[in-house]
């Protein structure tokens, strides 16, 4: 029920994300609320397509759809009337990361998956969404960048495996996941963290 | 059994668009047929697979792809003998977006979804072989343009549903929104018409 | 069970095609682990969702996820001390594609599905992970450059379909395939072998 409420919440700052990414690439209202559907329900989609896990979970509950549209339209009218916080789009990206990680890192427990596929799973729907919506409005994908990103996924689901493994109640391990990841994400963002490079020569 | 020879009609115009949109990227004659199935199979594929609908339409049927080979290599062989007229990429892409969508929306309806899921699933089958296609071959995708192109298809799948719902047959409810969307790609490449774009200041 | 083995080998090869692409791109080695990955199950996992085979196969057996993740931290090894050898990349790529595109084929046959089918889908299974890997590194796709590579994959399945008809056994059958196709895929790169393109007039 918590879960369903977070997933819908996910979805809200998914979809606003996809309208901020799309500001400037002249599409017309139709194409950002694609791009905002597309962003929200990526990951998730994937999650259950690989999942095997049917029926998909916007296909029989308007309530994501809805949801995407309100959160679409309202992060237009907002856009209409005043230029966008500078740090907005990706406080809504990684409170989007966070939410859609955990939610897949936990219906892949449920379906009684190793932890490895947990995390797997997880960082998977946390990503795909971003990385959907950053392609198609032809920027570098936040997951390519050098900042922490689906590292702050995985260290955050890895808080919440170990939380339930020691026995502590769902709902608080699955906040303190989502509180690691978005707490990292916003180090990574302010203070420029990164993980080293791959070594490489360049061609002379 | 209509809605049968309506698919591989659709499977053989978008078919023959993604030969006409890969004429000019230096690609073999493989590159070619390969381009034309993803665009003639993408949109169903993941229709299918979103409602969890095994095997997947081409899998059993092998007429699905000899349509499509032979479609491409008629479409080659065209080209061979003289330039395509202008309009004809417009007209086979705005063909097989209106047969799609069409067929994903009945498909939904008939998978007891509900009229919202239809529209979803149509516009989504009617549109993601075009987006593979521009994709691949490196165009700005042709329903992210100003032009109206998913609204085209969202318009035609409600008049569809609405004349189901008013018990009007299925073959003249299916045929007049097919007839829908073609006559509003059309007007809208014709005139130029748009939907508004999202308001933005630009960076000073 | 000789099918697993050279389905990990063709995992592990992938993985590393997918280092040895993403080496000069500044990505993090999480993002190296990330495009190795997605090189190495994006084939299987298509295959997979397609045939409605679920459990999709790296998801309850932990050994792929091991084998990519040892492969490329390998290969990073490797480039820190050393440049690679120039066809390493494409040798490499050449194991994947013929492993995965027979091993493609052969469930394909397995599930009952037409000859047709069977080279459709272990075409699919062998160029999807490279493509994958292509388009996220922002290289012009291998399968989609002049040189013989889809061919080559068909040509091997031919090969192998072939043989099984006539009732040679399982193992030549298939170690033979994927011969066929190392072995074309060579000859194409070392003296440019592709097929003809399609004619085009150039704008005047």
């Amino acid at each position: 029920m918590l879960l369903y409420y977070l997933d819908l919440a996910g979805v809200a700052v998914f979809a606003a994300s996809g309208v901020l990414a799309a500001r400037d690439r002249e599409l017309d209202l139709f194409g950002v609320i694609i791009v905002a559907t597309l962003t929200a329900i990526g990951g998730g989609t994937l999650r259950d397509l690989l999942l095997g896990h049917h029926p998909i979970f916007w296909i029989v509950d308007n309530w994501y759809l809805i949801t995407i549209v309100a959160s679409a339209l309202a992060t237009v009218a907002y856009l209409a009337l005043r230029p966008p916080p500078g740090m907005l789009f990706l406080v809504a990206d990684a409170c989007g990361l966070a939410l859609f990680a955990m939610s897949g890192a936990k219906l892949a427990l449920e379906a009684g998956l190793s932890p490895l596929i947990a995390v797997i799973m997880g960082t998977m729907t946390g990503v795909v969404g971003g990385m959907l919506r950053d392609v198609i409005t032809a920027r570098v994908p936040l997951v390519l960048q050098k900042e922490i990103y689906a590292t702050a996924a995985m260290a955050g689901i890895l808080v919440y495996l170990v939380l339930d493994a020691l026995g502590v109640p769902e709902t608080p391990a699955f906040t303190t996941g989502v509180a690691v990841v978005i707490t990292l994400r916003i180090i990574a963002i302010r203070w420029g963290l990164n993980l080293p490079s791959l070594p490489h020569r360049r061609p002379k």
